[in-house]
């Protein structure tokens, strides 16, 4: 079944077959989604009793007396912080709590460096060129970022323990319009893969030619381990060895712990940073919802309630993860055709087909009622160089529609490969 | 004891007889705040309910079954659309529901008309100067987001029914820089003034100079009426006689309504601009806080559900208006130094004195431990050109407090006057 050791007419044969096996798919009429991370129903009920963790006005003060259900407060109520800081390992004074979303806080950092510059830097848009390294395959809503501010993306390689390190460091010394570098660290969207702690040693230790070169550190699955979890070199404590800890702003958020949408974000930095932060921050809102973050502090408590709320997720969704790639192994494994890496944690597998065949293998799928991650959303600008990458996201689904879908994915796969390979 | 028809002596015992009433003052070692429109502690309970409206997750679902804990429905959910469309008479195709500001909607529309531009026009940043008009006084908030972007202000002056029409229909006319115009055109902030329907119908046939200005008419307001309130007209309607509906963007929010920090912003506008504001937030935001919006939907029920409840937010701040108004009229009124207008709805009473009266009334205030909004915050820039205006914001101190505070403040304005009266 190795595709690569057939003969042609074994391939023709075997091509036969498998459209057949479609044509059956195509009478089903599946409708099947795996395009998005998004938690599945249980994983939302887990988090149930945080609709009413403030059980009346009384849970709505601050030990010292402070109204939170009045105005003010900008950068997030103590209590909050308290419970994040341990999470990104950083001080209540290093952090600030936001609204619902880090994406929100990533594209106002953007856009407000295009405005005002980094800590009085020239202001972005006055510059001819702006450029944005990319890891690819990455995240498509980092990438849309940057394609909305105009700013140029670089793709650099993601090897088997974080980005192509000699490239970035290259780059970032040779060329003063590069502002920044878009990381996922931990268990990386797609790839699962979390940094070598050789690549964050050499991340804090880069040497930009632009001093408002940023690194955008998105710790978006920071808590999201499975059984056996990967561990992410503290980034933060090696800069600041450097003497460099101006150099990294670094996001997280509840989006994947509590609530989608009605989470809590938050961002951590250095004092210069959150100090100049600040200032914009001012002209911009009086305060976040410091009820929601008061709701997060009831219901989790204290850090490692997170950690166990994250036991539960990872009970939920490992054997969506088992299904996926137990299939991919099974009907991919002995055609020699794909590869892709069980990931310890976060939510996506990312795998990669022959050159030219993800488009064809999501169009394929499409057309049997099965939605993926449009093929190419992982790079910049939607563009795949070789057309050989797949977002699965497994979490959504119920198992039984997650595991027809995975089917259907394989046999796409294996008829776009044998297309490849017929040519 | 009208100070304008006083001899000098009479002035000077007068001056003589209210220091000694100060210096009583300062030996209490006072503690007031007058300084922020903040709804008060029984404003706030009003909306405790709220808190746990959303009982279970069965309420956190639409009618066809969406899952409002999950990702998704950027612009807001139907049901908070059919809540507030009614607030600001538009349809719900013109609303967008958002967070928990109106402030950071009016920045972010104004940093992305920095960056992109509107509606197809060059990015604001581009431009040599872009300028706003500002009747003044104002709203702080508005003047320091220009400030932030470098934008230039220009103030117009404000008369008994909104702002000098005359003035504004000129500028903008003649000026293509002129990119927008600031107005809270019910109780307007700080003067509590209604814009009149000649104003509103002016204001909706402007013929500005550039193709990409913008009225942003901050209902703040919209719904906060006492017991005779105004009537603004419906300058939406205006606009679209005249077919000039994408002239403006409308913004209000539950800030004052529900917890000030913990509500709902929406902003309104012609079908153009929402798409238009639509396609940007994409590569902003998922969604906002839906569960939030649902919380209102379900406490609040429909619009006559806000304007039940607004009723009761007038029963607890219109005695504190009573209060504020009863004494600038027993203490200022027989010395015919003042003029001040008793608003019918709203979050302030805007204080005229004598010329370079406001910062000396305020200092005097200040060091008797009254803080007010700091005198010229009221302008662009904070400058007060005739140094002459207060804002005071009778919402929070309890009623005691806020009848001691206002006897200081009158007496300091008294002192003030004095002072000038006596150069």
């Amino acid at each position: 079944m190795n595709y690569s050791t057939m003969s042609p007419s074994q391939l023709k044969e075997e091509y036969e077959e498998l459209n057949k096996e479609y044509e059956l798919v195509l009478s089903k009429g599946l409708k099947l989604d795996m395009s998005r991370g998004k938690p599945c129903k249980a994983q939302l009920d887990l988090t149930n009793d945080m609709l009413n963790s403030l059980s009346d006005s009384s849970d709505c003060f601050s030990q010292n007396g402070t109204d939170y259900r009045n105005y003010g407060i900008m950068d997030g109520i103590p209590e909050a912080k308290q419970l994040f800081a341990p999470m990104l390992n950083v001080s209540e004074d290093e952090l600030i709590v936001f609204g619902n979303s880090s994406l929100n806080i990533m594209y106002d950092t953007i856009i407000k460096s295009m405005q005002f510059g980094v800590l009085g830097s020239t202001p972005w848009s006055k510059l001819d060129k702006v450029k944005f390294i990319c890891p690819v395959p990455g995240y498509d809503r980092h990438f849309a970022i940057c394609e909305a501010m105009g700013i140029e993306m670089i793709n650099v390689k993601m090897n088997q323990d974080g980005p192509d390190m000699d490239a970035v460091e290259k780059l970032v010394s040779e060329d003063e319009s590069i502002k920044g570098i878009w990381c996922v660290p931990k268990y990386s969207n797609p790839d699962g893969i979390t940094y070598s702690d050789q690549v964050v040693k050499r991340m804090a230790n880069l040497k930009p030619k632009a001093n408002d070169f940023r690194i955008f550190w998105d710790n978006a699955y920071v808590v999201h381990d499975f059984t056996n979890p990967d561990t992410l070199m503290d980034i933060f404590a090696e800069l600041k060895k450097n003497n460099k800890q101006d150099m990294i702003y670094m996001f997280a958020s509840t989006s994947k712990i509590s609530f989608p949408g009605s989470g809590v974000a938050v961002m951590a930095a250095s004092e210069n940073n959150i100090s100049a932060i600040k200032k914009m921050m001012f002209f911009q809102t009086i305060s976040h919802d410091k009820l929601n973050q008061m709701r997060h502090v009831k219901f989790f408590k204290n850090f490692d309630g997170i950690l166990e709320h994250m036991k539960k997720h990872a009970e939920i969704i490992m054997p969506k993860f088992d299904i996926v790639c137990n299939t991919l192994e099974k009907e991919l494994g002995p055609c020699n055709i794909a590869k892709w890496k069980k990931p310890n944690g976060g939510y996506f597998v990312s795998l990669f087909l022959p050159d030219n065949c993800a488009k064809r293998t999501a169009e394929l799928c499409k057309k049997a009622g099965v939605v993926l991650t449009g093929a190419g959303a992982t790079f910049p600008y939607g563009k795949d160089p070789h057309d050989n990458n797949l977002r699965i996201s497994p979490t959504f689904p119920p198992n039984h529609e997650l595991q027809e879908a995975m089917n259907v994915l394989c046999l796409c796969s294996k008829i776009a490969a044998l297309e490849q390979a017929m040519k």
